[in-house]
C-alpha cells in the first residue's frame, strides 16, 4: 500500500455532467459510479469504472452528487443515513440555494459539505477544464480549502462565494444566455456566410447551450429564485425597445 | 518611375472606418484623403497622408467612399461630374441596395463601380484584417475581379454577392447583433466574474458593437430594407416566449 494510494470517490449520476466528472477525476480517485439508468459506467474513450449501489457510494471518502436539482431531496434523504462520519460530500448543480439547503437538512452533521457549480459543460469543456471557472460554496467543514486547491491544480479558476451571491449572478449569466438562445433558435437557421466577428461569437455562444438537457434548463429557469426577475427585466427592455422602433 | 509605382487612391471620409481603410491600404497606394471634419489625415500610429479637396480625389485611379450611407447621394452628385473615364469607385457601406443605386444614378457611365461591405470594424479588425470577411457586389466594369484578388491577398475572405442578397443576410446578422446588444446594455453592467464560456462569448460580441457610431446604426436599422422584418420577428418571438414563461 503506497503513500499515494487514491482516495475513493462515489459518483451518483452518470448523465452528461457525471460523465464529465468521471473523465476529469477518473485518474485521481478510485471511482465508483451509481446510476440506475446505466448498467455499466463506460466513457466514449472506452474507460470503464466500477459501479455500485448507494451503500457502496456512501462508503467512499468523497461523494459527488451529479443528479438533476429536482432529484436532490429524494437522493439526500436516502443517502444521508448511510454516510460515515468524516465523508466529504459535494454537489455540482447549476443553482446553489435550494440544493445546499437540501444537503444541510438531510445529510448528517458529521459529514463535510461543499457546494460547487462548474461553470462549464460537455460543450465548453470539450477540450478539457483548464482555464474554465467553478463556483465553490463552503457549507460544512474546512475541507473546502483542500477542494479549492485540488481544483486549481486541475487548471480551474475557483470562485469562492455564497449560495445567494452565486444564484443572483448565475441568474443573469445563464438566464440571459438561455433566453437569447431560445429567441434566436426559433428564428430559424442563422446565417453562416455573410457574418461579422460579433455575430460569429453570438452563434458560437448559442451553439454551446442549445442542446442543454431539460434538467439544466429547469435549474436555470425555475430552481434559481432570481431567474424570473432577470427574465422580467429582459422582456421589459425588449418591449421598450420595440416601442422606440415603432415611434 | 519604377514598374511598381503605386496607384493613387482617393479616400473620402476619415471617420473610424476611413481610418481603418488608410491603415490597411496606406502601404499599397498613394493615398489622398478628403474629410472636411479633419485638417490633416494622421493615424494613431503617426502615419500621415496627403489631404485634398474633392477635385484631387476625383483625379485618383481609385476612389473609396467611406462616408455615412445618408451622405452618399449628396457626395455622388458633387463627385460624379469630376470623375475621369476609367476611374474605379468603391463604397464601404453596411447596406448595399440604396448606396449602389445612388452610385449607379449619379456616377458617370464610364467609371467602374464596385460595392463592398467589409464585415468588420475598428473593434473586430484591431489585430488586422486577415481572416475577416468582406462582401463584394460587382456593379459596373470587370475590375471587381482585380479588387477581389487584391483583397484576398490581404487575407480577407471575399464573398461575391448581389446587393439584395447582401442586405437580406446582413439584416439578420447585424440586426440581431445590435438588437441583443441594445437589450443587454440597458440591463446594466453585465457580470464578469461568475461567467460561463457561452456568456463570455455573448459579452465579447456585445463589446464589439456597442460603440458603433449612430451612422452605422442608421445603416443597419433604417437604411436596410429588411431590417424591420428582422426586428418584428425578434420581438414577436420574445413576446411568445414571455407568454410561455408566464403560463
Amino acid at each position: 500500500m503506497g503513500v499515494h494510494e487514491n482516495l475513493s470517490l462515489g459518483l451518483v449520476g452518470f448523465g452528461a455532467f457525471g460523465k464529465l466528472v468521471a473523465r476529469e477525476l477518473g485518474a485521481h480517485f478510485d471511482l465508483v459510479v451509481s446510476d440506475p439508468a446505466y448498467v455499466g459506467a463506460v466513457l466514449e474513450d472506452g474507460r470503464a469504472f466500477a459501479t455500485g449501489e448507494l451503500e457502496e457510494i456512501a462508503a467512499c471518502d468523497v461523494v459527488v452528487l451529479a443528479v438533476p436539482v429536482a432529484r436532490m431531496a429524494h437522493l439526500c434523504e436516502k443517502l444521508g443515513p448511510m454516510l460515515r462520519p468524516g465523508t466529504l460530500v459535494l454537489d455540482v448543480g447549476s443553482v446553489k440555494l435550494g440544493p445546499m439547503q437540501v444537503m444541510e437538512e438531510h445529510l448528517p452533521r458529521d459529514v463535510d459539505i461543499v457546494g460547487t457549480h462548474p461553470l462549464f459543460g460537455p460543450q465548453s469543456a470539450q477540450g478539457g477544464v483548464a482555464g474554465r471557472k467553478i463556483a465553490l460554496c463552503p457549507l460544512r467543514g474546512a475541507r473546502w480549502r483542500v477542494v479549492a486547491a485540488f481544483l486549481r491544480r486541475l487548471g480551474l479558476e475557483v470562485i469562492v462565494t455564497t449560495p445567494e451571491a452565486h444564484d443572483r449572478e448565475a441568474a443573469t449569466v445563464q438566464g440571459l444566455t438561455h433566453l437569447i438562445a431560445k429567441v434566436l433558435s426559433d428564428l430559424g437557421p442563422l446565417p453562416e456566410r455573410m457574418t461579422t466577428a460579433s455575430f460569429d461569437l453570438l452563434r458560437d455562444a448559442i451553439a454551446m447551450v442549445k442542446d442543454d438537457p431539460p434538467t439544466v434548463l429547469h435549474a436555470i429557469e425555475a430552481a434559481n429564485p432570481y431567474a424570473a426577475g432577470v427574465r422580467d427585466a429582459f422582456f421589459a427592455r425588449a418591449e421598450k425597445l420595440r416601442t422606440q422602433f415603432e415611434a
